[in-house]
């Protein structure tokens, strides 16, 4: 007999696109993937197998709460995170073709495609039972491909595809995620309708509000639990949250694209929202900016080890990536 | 109809001793891993499936040059490096047992397995079949034992299993090793008894006795071809060289232990006597001694691209990781 479980971990998938006619960046109005048709997008998320809660849009981006997570559409790349037993990877030959099509994209500037480990890798669905099939999948698609394993192989770890490429527009780009397990338990509560009459009650009462005061939120709270929210920031930034409560696999995560020096605050915010008993950071940050020697030195938190910390020099980019646990109290 | 084939690449295991009654390393003459008879020690390469071709000694090292590679035995660790289809975690609970019967050590203070991605995984015996066959042989066992894939698993990849503790002796270490693939045809010539008569002759046309011209060589020239050597430096200061020259699988790997400082001339120096199209370095420093930042900017040659640059923080030591390919000419 197997007891309830959800698989809280999320596949997350970042293309961005580029027209090989102006790699200069001077985009015709037609250069947007905001333009592919909705009705086209939800067929598109149907293969993923989730379907759309809620629609928000601002100046730079169209937001989508999911039922099995988020996505955003920018005019050159899109974020699609999606959790439980989804097959997200089934979306990235449609998106290509439609990013084609539509948008007349047809440059693929730069692919991120990453997640934990699954605690329960037997109940996905191909190509996602293995890294390894999902790699197979993805080289299958692109060229130049290259697949890292960050953190223990034998503990916890997270992986990541991207492609060995130097980009036109990605490397303006920076990502924080935060991934939280074995969560505090008072605190999970609330994401309970049984604990919490209204979405907005649990975002309040979490101070998931607080973390960006001028965010607009976008929020969601689950039947019978369970919770997701995406915030809209100024200047095309965004964070976005998915709590997965049950105590035995309660889940957390946190990303978020405002710029890399906000992101040692950002933390430490998060974290003292949410009381994890381990959480890694995943930090993607130009190599300008990122000095390997202060970050060692820098990103430390109070009740927590850092029990790895593993850097990847990319192309464009420093992947940062940490793993903390709380000490024993 | 399969051809002929060997695999060069090294599984290479260093275990570091201490015994729990002294930890302030005050040994006893017993405590001495060179106390451990030779014919033991031939029993234990039984299980490995290699046979001693060399032995010497000198005041701080045991050095045995083997059938498959080689050996080093100190004080309080040894260094076993084994290539082809040998067994070598086979030796790993019998060296234990010797280490405590003959020595006393009954702590041990440090555990590094490592090896690069197979180029024919399917022909190796087990455990060695995949990573996580070994680690799973090697987690029963040690206790909190970290395994962690560097580079790219769909390319080229470099595996470590080692132990998650602050080490009483081990962190005084520091090694380098240079693994090259794609080697210099004329150079691997060298290397078959049919084109150099003898291997003192081998090492000198190769320049390998211009590496450390203070070593003592210990060095063997295989039939038809292949080539091996294990180096003594003062102050337990090692180095040693192997290589497989056949043009469709060649190999070379190099390690040493003398100190962090010289390891950017070393790299240097080696690199210009075999020619690699591909190589890599995995540096294994003392924290204090390492600049993330100043080593990004450092380890750079000529005529080859840094295509990988990962660094992995441990407890006692930094592990820096890099893959090199020459530029297209």
């Amino acid at each position: 007999m197997t007891g309830h479980f959800f698989e809280g971990a999320e596949k997350l998938l970042e293309i961005w696109f580029a027209t090989s006619a102006s790699s200069t960046a001077k985009y015709l109005p037609r250069n947007d993937l905001r333009n592919i048709p909705r009705d086209i997008i939800e067929e598109v998320l149907n293969l993923v197998n989730c379907k759309v809660l809620q629609y928000a849009q601002s100046a730079t981006t169209d937001t989508y709460v999911l039922s099995e997570s988020s996505m955003f559409i920018f005019r050159t790349h899109f974020v699609l995170k999606t959790c439980g037993e989804t097959t997200l990877l089934h979306a990235v030959q449609p998106i290509l073709e439609l990013a084609r099509d539509y948008c007349d994209f047809d440059v693929v500037d730069q692919v991120f495609y990453s997640r934990r480990k699954f605690l329960r890798p037997e109940l996905q669905k191909a190509p996602h039972t293995s890294f390894d099939h999902e790699v197979a999948y993805l080289d299958s698609l692109f060229e130049g491909g290259s697949a890292y394993v960050l953190g223990r192989t034998n503990v916890d770890c997270w992986y990541l595809y991207t492609l060995d490429k130097t980009c036109v527009h990605a490397k303006t780009d920076q990502t924080l995620e935060i991934i939280m397990t074995d969560l505090d338990r008072d605190k999970m509560k609330i994401f309970y309708q049984e604990h919490t009459s209204s979405v907005a009650e649990a975002t309040k009462k979490a101070g998931i509000d607080k973390i960006f005061p001028n965010a607009r939120i976008f929020d969601y709270l689950f039947d019978p639990c369970g919770y997701s929210m995406n915030g809209l920031l100024p200047d095309g930034h965004y964070f976005t949250i998915h709590i997965t409560p049950e105590p035995d696999f309660s889940y957390v995560s946190f990303e978020t694209n405002v710029p890399y020096q906000q992101y040692n605050d950002v933390i430490r915010k998060v974290v003292a929202l949410f009381n994890p008993g381990k959480f890694t950071t995943t930090i993607f940050g130009g190599t300008a900016s990122t000095s390997l020697d202060m970050h060692r030195k820098l990103f430390l938190y109070s009740d927590y080890d850092r029990i790895d910390h593993q850097v990847v020099c990319l192309v464009d980019y420093d992947l940062i990536y940490s793993y903390y646990k709380k000490h024993p109290s």
